[in-house]
């Protein structure tokens, strides 16, 4: 499903247009400061005020009871599934949700909780599609005890939940006992997108995270909120995942500082994906999703080339981004400019205009993984 | 998914026709008598003839090593499960296979294990969707460990999967490294329709087993085959689960009494089912699906009643059967005649007719569990 | 920790007194007349009346509202966990016990769930060593939520719980928020011995469950009681863990003939037990654990053969016993008779006679699972 | 087993003197700016050139072929196990270590792994015992696959293995096919209290981990190292976990600070202990574990008042210490200076002679957990 060539490689130029994903924003001199400067204490036992601090500043914004800091996001959806649901329960989710496709099946793993994938386009499913896969409560089928979304969707080119269809779906879900969850790694992108508040989109969900390590800038770090019970039964969780951290404050001022910094800049990164959008639409032959926050899906098999043999040649340019799920997958985000892009959109088709010649077709770059 | 009717309520008449599942068969006398006359031992400890000599006769009919008694073929698939994936590995199966749909999630719960469903008509999924839904071995994805098929498929209408389909099938998986497994529940069900060999029909694939207690009638247990080597993990398996029994030659009396008088005889029941298929079919309205082996799937929602309303009325007149997603599912078996069959379909002639008449549509019986 | 020879090897004369294990007992011709005659139905669907019978009448027994059909003891022990405790729970049970020791660590497999082990003399530990062992609620410290007793203690040589130990352990469990688990497999041994009800036993206990395969000389099965919510939640762990069956009637009953001609003969078994091991305390150098019920545990060492060594001795004789925590295990049950007895009284002595005899030291046959 | 008053609490006096835990340790300004300087990439691609040095330095610290960072020292032992065992199998573990008493039970939870708990004084189990509790191979016990060792032993007083049981050890499981381990979450401690390298202590162990946020002064951090084969296979479970990061590299650096500065530097607060322990034991009735490395229980029972009271005390003062497994822990730590063991010493012993009055008997203070 992902496919990336090497960051680094003998013989490469060095990466200087970083497309591949908002997670290689790299933390400025002013965020390093405050991480320098922070404030700390065992977060493990509660008393790091710096860690304390910001998960009172995100469960105020997600506009729930109680919040708590991990060092991932995959840590925040596998401990919220581990509190949701017993083994042998079945969580409802988009086929492509990174819950599904891209933590290696913890959730099974983990929590013996069976994953029902939901189908529908942009990592989106209808509500009524949910509702159709419930299944009856008797002895010998998976008991439904949680649905997931993921706002934006990833794999769905960073599209963005539409307020009414969160709603409906919470609806459904209270009507039949289950527990909601959303996976809000980019909820922020989302909200200025729509100009929709994240306590407005996360209003009905039982637990919501964020994640600071994308566009937001942070190094690492995410925070998953809910109800103070809630919130008491992941702690369990996190010491058990070995999430307990200790003066887990210097990360958490990177997280303060991406709140007071790098939100409402999140537009220019969605303006940058529109420009490359509209650019790359303008070459004949690539198939272009447009996109919603700041994600680009695009496929230049119909321009003469493979995506593939795009991306390898993007990178011999020292422009780096991947293929995801059949697509190359561009990124902006903190670190990529205007100038980046209209480079890129140069680069690109210059790369199809040379590509009647055979050599561009080189061997592929090994696999890795990106999310 | 599933909804059938009580089958003894108060005020209701006798079941004299059973259609429900050919799981509903009762032993006869005559296995009853091999039953009393059985030479036993500790099953547990290996010392108990009567089973032994069934593995061994199961084990040459499959063409495999070794095999294993249990007490339901549900246990055959979860500790097939667990021998062949570790944690976090991913099964891909058709999304309406038994092991997804009808065994509570056992997988994940007990083996930690993630279910990829493919999609296909007749429960049945083409390998070519199989081959395209393998993922890349990168760190943060699932790892697919094995591959399995319901021969003959339940929820697919008793549909048999070709012996071509099975052998690509197979070529794929191995080619990948995945392990495969049949659910053989019915498995000479679909030898008998085909005249194909068990043998034949389980080449190459790892671990395939046997139900006992559907359409040949015996009162309980499976027999799971393999390897030597994957009988002896199974058998660890086994012991956690609960399946290790003492002097179970009682009951595997009457699957050797089954295999020796059953077996042949399951033409007669697809005789059954295509005469009651056919005649359904000319009565206008009711969509059937033309059945291969024992079952016929049917919908009386195009005649003017609702599937469910068309169960509720046969119930009461002593005709079960059942609705699963969305059909009426009606079994043969040897319990079912010709006469029982010419019977139904007059029963549902009548119901027809007088479902111009409100009280028909009177309130849906409790939900019932059903495999 | 067991050690057993085999039972039918080449060279080896046929068997005729059976000490192995009272798992090793045979349905008696009157028994097998009982079970060819039983009423079914279909045990899944709820509908076996002999089933049905059979787990009101265990209920009624052990004071408890409902009951379900299992067919192992194994399986009553694990599904009991899985509904009592959630993964990253803790068990307290005597180190010993058989969910500890030979169920293959299915607890922590399936349930996720941890044992704290408790020591004390004949598999019993006191209710003081209990309360000792109970942890803080804390974060990262495992949450204690069960606590398990096993009536009578195997690997403690058979010894019974005492009554007042038994609620000592309720009321502090009950105290502490933990619920209770009887592993009842030979219960009805220590109720015999004692004279006390079942019903008197069971009182407290959260889940109770009898095996009907041992002493009481059924081919298989046993029954677990408990509230009606908690059978509830077991039948949907009975589905996943495939002890769902069929036509199970014909196997309980078996059961109902037992609760009806072999409870009160336990006391023969009972008997032949104190009289064989008043006999070996006669013999200069054995050490014999007082028997409380149908087990003689003793050790040959002190008398100049080691216990290995005399079980092979035995065993060349046609008499099987088995080593089982370093002692010579002996059960008796319905098919030994005090001339058995007699008999093996007089092997051992002349075993040990013949001792200085290097030959009888010959190499020790396979091991082999008894429980 | 653990008791800590809370730290900061209305009414209390700020904390003057933290011997609660070497987890304490605050950053030092020059590691906060080594932190702001470092150069990271994205950990999780295995791109971050800091995360990458450091885990080459530490595989070549403890022999072993290759490493990979952690957020903690619990995701190292987790993750140990998963790789190691399957479900079902059995570790082999001191009953007080910390895997056993302090991870939540995540062992079972995630791994379906049961310990089997060993016992001995000061947290350590000698070899011989180790060798008695294996278990034979049979089909109904838990497969034994993995034994552990804490070096230095937590709950066991800080003190160190010796090199020839750790030899022993690995000699007994490599000839009996079990894997072993070491949560060498203090292992620097060892080998500075006893000059022998790490390399020495870890020569034979499969898996072995330092953990830098206890002694070594950093946040948060742990490195896990051992063969390529099983750190390939760790990434894996550290996805699932959620313990992949992102721009990891800030905390990475301080680790090599810490490797540069703090290790030789154990031995003062090793000297501080031991002047600790020796002022303890001058005075009447007061009970001190010689201490090995940086921790020194006590019990003032004797002295005539209760530890928790002591404790209670002591906070009032501005010193904090907690009651871990009925006993005072007090751990030294970069933050500890001689002066402050002094104003300790004096401290303890005003408490003891004012404890005559009742007041100072108060409320104890809630819960924590500490380790």
């Amino acid at each position: 499903m992902v496919y990336a060539p090497v960051l680094n490689e003998p013989g490469l130029p060095p990466i200087r247009i970083n497309l591949l994903s908002d997670t290689q924003t790299r933390p400025s001199a002013a965020m390093r400061q405050a991480m320098a400067a922070a404030e700390v204490g065992d977060e493990q036992m509660g008393d790091d005020p710096t860690v304390t601090s910001l998960c009172q500043r995100v469960a105020a914004l997600l506009g729930k009871e109680a919040a708590v800091f991990m060092p991932s996001g995959t840590m925040c959806n596998v401990a919220a599934t581990l509190v949701h649901c017993r083994p042998g329960d079945e969580i409802l989710a988009h086929d492509t949700a990174h819950l599904v496709a891209l933590e290696g099946g913890a959730h099974a793993a983990f929590g013996g909780v069976q994953v029902k994938p939901l189908h529908g386009a942009h990592g989106q499913f209808a509500p009524e599609l949910f509702r159709a896969a419930l299944r009856p409560a008797t002895r010998n089928q998976p008991r439904q005890t949680l649905v997931s979304v993921e706002q934006t969707a990833n794999l769905g080119g960073g599209a963005v939940w539409k307020l009414s269809a969160l709603e409906a779906i919470v609806e459904i879900a209270k009507a039949n006992g289950l527990a909601t969850h959303m996976d809000g790694a980019r909820l922020l992108n989302a909200c200025v997108a729509t100009g929709i508040s994240a306590r407005a989109m996360a209003a009905g969900w039982d637990s919501v995270w964020l994640d600071f390590s994308k566009g937001l800038g942070a190094p690492l770090g995410a925070v998953l909120a809910g109800s103070r019970g809630f919130i008491d039964e992941v702690w369990r969780w996190k010491q058990r995942l070995g999430g307990a951290m200790r003066q887990a404050g210097i990360c958490a001022a990177a997280c303060h500082y991406a709140l007071d910094h790098n939100v409402a800049r999140l537009a220019e990164d969605h303006g940058n994906a529109r420009a490359l959008a509209a650019g790359l639409a303008k070459i004949p032959g690539i198939d272009v999703q447009p996109p919603e926050t700041n994600m680009v899906f695009f496929d230049t098999g119909g321009a003469g080339l493979p995506s593939e043999a795009m991306v390898a040649a993007l990178r011999r340019r020292g422009i780096l981004a991947c293929v995801m799920a059949g697509r190359i997958r561009t990124c902006t985000h903190l670190d990529v400019s205007a100038a980046m892009i209209a480079e890129t959109l140069q680069a690109v088709g210059e790369i199809l205009q040379a590509a009647v010649e055979p050599a561009v077709l080189s061997s592929p770059a090994p696999r890795r993984s990106v999310s």
